[in-house]
């Protein structure tokens, strides 16, 4: 039997021994993220375990609704020795779940606790983790600095001001990851939103432009301005989540613009109309990333806010979130094919919620490589509710499978948590036992130069490379 | 090499044996099945095994089909040993497949026969089986008492009469299960069947209700008398069947009303207007089952009745059913939405019979979880074609990557025969095999207590208070 | 630690090696692929390696493509040593990949090179190779000899003349493989395609039809005397490319005798009519193939031609397809139900390239089985994109548990290549892995004649008697 949680955790062969101590040390490149800029930029410090460990995160709070904790001690205005108990409580018996092992690592990494959690210790290791919280090594920059964080891409709206990046990018502490935002429109593409004119004086007020957002023309222009902005910011990653993607190949810069006007208008769209708008807006931001060299990312398959009375309560990205399972692979093709007709299709990645969808993606991905760009369309990392051992395993296993795994960018956090970083080394260790199992049954040679080369690209320098 | 199916069969460690150990004698609770009423009032005894093992069983008809037995020998009017023949020579080489495992156990549980089924040894084992079935001990009760059966739920029409579970109450035979009904409609959900007219007489005359059911409002009152008087029978579970889910979120009493009138005329319904009074019904029949603290089952996805000439010649439930591929996540999502959104919702098991669907049902279930009620939506067992080794097995993986596996209600058997109780020691050694498995690569601590807690837990406690 | 690729390749247990030992030198039956007739007709001799291995497989450019190899290497003009040199770069890192283990089983069978390939060696391997082909035994004749290949169907259109299956029959060469036209109609089922017109031309022309094709009445008389040349040259598969299936129940011949008549004319067809004429052609021509007692193949689901810019410069097949993810269990059901009502349902093979369609085809089949034919529906061996070690395993596992695998026709290469014969081998030895893993856990008896017996079926006997 292995020790629980031990060195060798994961890795069940010496070759998969040998190629995780060959990387483990390697830093991180975070190419997705949701962490708040203006955290970082002012080195916030935690109050206690609970608000760092609890605080935004709806991974946990879901396994604690599912186990019974009244709101009030997930989201609500219970002590927060409490939440914290009921956490562990929650923790104690989620056997099989990703968030026991992510969470025993965090312990682990950041906090140096060894044992297990249990609804009994869970006193114990608040006293002991606030204690450390209170070091200066446990604000914001000191946590980064441990997990060796080298580069981090947050997530923000083309009409954000990004001053906190201007901070982070002026004050540039040494040791701590470089931060870039990412381009990642959102009301933007979704006209028949209610909001969605107010979003628009939003964009006009960031862009300061002159005379104003008044139709297609003027629109263009002020997005140019923020991809320029951005740009400035060290941006060169952009964010599209397509739920699921919709494409009309006959799109026009005509049909849109009228859309536009009506949408400014205040006019109820037609759902064909607001597919024109979103065609042709799409086409017209693949062609800037493209020309700007971005990398642009597609995150396909959402199903969001889907109960109403949580989403009043709470607001969105409370863990009410899940699957959505229509086909979307004949749009995908489209909105690829009419960006590539042009060379006007930027390096791109390509992730789906439903595991479903993985095959498809993982061979869409071929139509549209080559050009000589080694690994140009990936199929992202397994994300969301996909980020567990069996999710990473297979993902690993499909992209050997149908695609060139020895190419791959590897693994992100898509977190909103500064102690996180564990995935990467979840991640790892998953890596090199694949890599491993594979040697140790016959299957691959065993060459250590090469799979020590191999299992680095897909760890670190694959996504060095890609995001440079 | 493991000995063919012995005492340690499907349990890889001494953890997994363990565990085995702990839970093997738990009682059963079977919350949903196909037995027959009549059969356990009148305490059925079976002429011979053909009759017990052959007679309804649909997977086996299915596996005998694809093996070129002909009908007359799986459905026709052969001699009953030459049937038994043929499902023996068909068995023998059914290498993978559940049956092979179910029916061995089968075997050696009832029959104490510890062989190998082989075309060779067919006629032994009918003599063989034929004298025991002679014995008082081979009756319907004796076998339930044999299975440590607890509380087993019928399905029942709400046209029903609940004739035989009345005579089960009334008799209460010491030591065998306590039956339920469970109150299953379908018709009632299909005004645009042809059958629809007929079926609301019956219903008429089985809520005995004054004045006839003439109109929407009195169509209810029929209801809820049925309702109740299935509550008297002991009923506290229900079941649908959405072949796949649809919903109208813009659905009304008044439209609903419309619909029924028109379809009581025999007046032709369209699409829509089915969908007008399915949705509002679900609405209506969602909010009784939750007043009265009923579970509701909802069982998605299956494309049924697919062989027209094997239809006309056998009817329903003969074995040419098969998987839809239909999405159905919008509408699950606004139906389970709309009942939540007025404290509404009952607790409520989702089943889906194609495992693409599993991972979208597992997340989906996460959106309504809460209100502090522990496991309050479950992810159903693995059901119909799914109900195998490596269906069980994603299942438990799946559940404990996406949800809570501690809360799981566990197993059913979903069955027509009072020999399949097997099944539930299957889903054990699987379950006890899984977790022995963590266990043993150090993914789980080696805390015999808890990991005994938690499954006698899924084996039986959850399903006994789920159920209560 | 297992050695790369030995004589126990893939093979993890005793039992596992017995099986496979006892199938491993039966003939192959190569019921399904693209060989090119004419080089068999000719025997073929290939000018070196990167022509008989590079030459026509879209599997290997799309894995250099995603490396970053230009296409002057993979299609173009570059020197085919430069291109065997890239090719073996990028075969060196292909960790995971099923061409990595193709490759170099090839290698190993036809050319006894049982090093590794890598970017060092890739010189020396070239001369190797090319050295070996200059001999009489590397023309096609002498690699269908080595590769024990009893039978091979090509794929032909039906206005095909097979002037090449003509003059193999009329050669006949001892030892090598008895080749099969496969009668695979496609611009026949596509009357909205601008080159349908044209497509019926060339059919009148095979045809020899006196007074040409004028309308439906003639065009089925056109197609009848197709069958029938077909069948003198030994046909007795048929092969159609459902991408994905669509059908209208209410066919009738008047109406797809009006839609041909226009498109005829070169009127521009409706979708409707399409699939008006598509659902009555596809019923006439099951009844066809079940009158001829033909086998008929359904590949379904895949997308193709999803790159517009690389099928302008390349043609079709060259590597730009994917999987498509509408669902069409549906229509699926229909079209095999509305031909099985008349007795009109041939035995039949389905395909899909989609893997989420497995448990839905594997549950499909079973609807239709029956008539006391053994095996008469068949699910399909992986296909195209599932050909690998992960896909075959789950096509063993998912077939036993939902079918019959003792029934399975097996292996098939749908190759371009006379060189890729050891995907049976790959096959053969997942296979009996399978088996031996089943045996070793204690799931199946160790009874080696039974299980010799069930390999062997699956490997070859059953396929000789499905296609003899």
């Amino acid at each position: 039997m292995k020790k629980f949680m031990d060195d060798t955790f994961l890795l069940q062969s010496n070759t998969a021994i040998d190629i995780y101590t060959a990387i483990k040390d390697l830093p991180i490149i975070d190419y997705h993220c949701h962490l708040d800029p203006e955290a970082i930029a002012n080195n916030w410090r935690y109050e206690n375990i609970t608000h760092l460990w609890l605080g935004s995160d709806h991974y946990k709070w879901r396994l604690m609704r599912s186990n019974g904790v009244p709101e009030s001690h997930i989201t609500g205005d219970a002590p927060d020795q409490e939440k914290f108990a009921a956490w562990c409580a929650t923790l104690e018996v989620a056997i099989g779940s990703p968030l026991y092992h992510w969470s025993h690592l965090e312990l682990k990494r950041y906090f140096d606790f060894d044992g297990v959690v249990t609804s009994k210790n869970a006193a114990e290791i608040y006293v002991h983790c606030n204690t450390l919280l209170e070091k200066d090594e446990y604000a914001v920059h000191g946590l980064l600095k441990r997990s060796r964080v080298e580069m981090l891409a947050t997530t923000d709206d083309p009409a954000d001001t990004l001053k906190y990046h201007a901070k982070i990018q002026y004050d540039e502490v040494p040791g701590v990851a470089k931060v870039r935002p990412t381009f990642r429109p959102g009301l933007l593409l979704d006209p028949a939103n209610p909001a969605f004119g107010e979003y628009v004086k939003r964009l006009e007020l960031a862009a300061n432009q002159r005379g104003g957002i008044t139709d297609w023309e003027t629109l263009l222009t002020a997005l140019e301005s923020r991809l320029d902005f951005f740009a400035m910011r060290g941006c060169n990653i952009c964010d599209h989540a397509l739920d699921p993607p919709v494409f009309d190949a006959a799109n026009s810069e005509t049909k849109a613009a009228l859309v536009f006007r009506k949408a400014l208008r205040g006019e109820t769209l037609t759902h064909e109309e607001a597919i024109q708008y979103k065609s042709r807006m799409f086409m017209w931001l693949g062609a800037q990333y493209k020309k700007r060299d971005w990398v642009m990312q597609l995150h396909m398959g959402a199903m969001r806010n889907n109960n109403a009375r949580m989403l009043g309560l709470l607001g969105a990205d409370t863990g009410y979130d899940s699957m959505g399972d229509k086909p979307f692979a004949r749009p995908l093709a489209k909105m690829l094919d009419a960006l590539e007709k042009n060379d006007e299709l930027p390096r791109t990645i390509l992730y789906a919620l439903n595991p479903t969808a993985d095959e498809m993606l993982a061979t869409m991905m071929g139509n549209f490589q080559g050009r000589g760009i080694k690994g140009r369309i990936q199929w992202g990392a397994p994300w969301w509710f996909n980020d567990h051992k069996p999710g990473m395993q297979k993902h690993l296993i499909t992209l050997g499978s149908l695609g060139m795994l020895a190419n791959f960018v590897g693994m992100l956090t898509d977190s909103r948590s500064f102690i996180s970083y564990p995935r990467h080394e979840y991640f790892r260790r998953i890596l090199a036992n694949q890599m491993g199992t594979w040697v140790q049954d016959g299957e691959f040679p065993h060459d250590m130069e090469l799979l020590t080369k191999i299992a680095s690209d897909i760890a670190y320098y694959n996504a060095k490379g890609y995001f440079a």
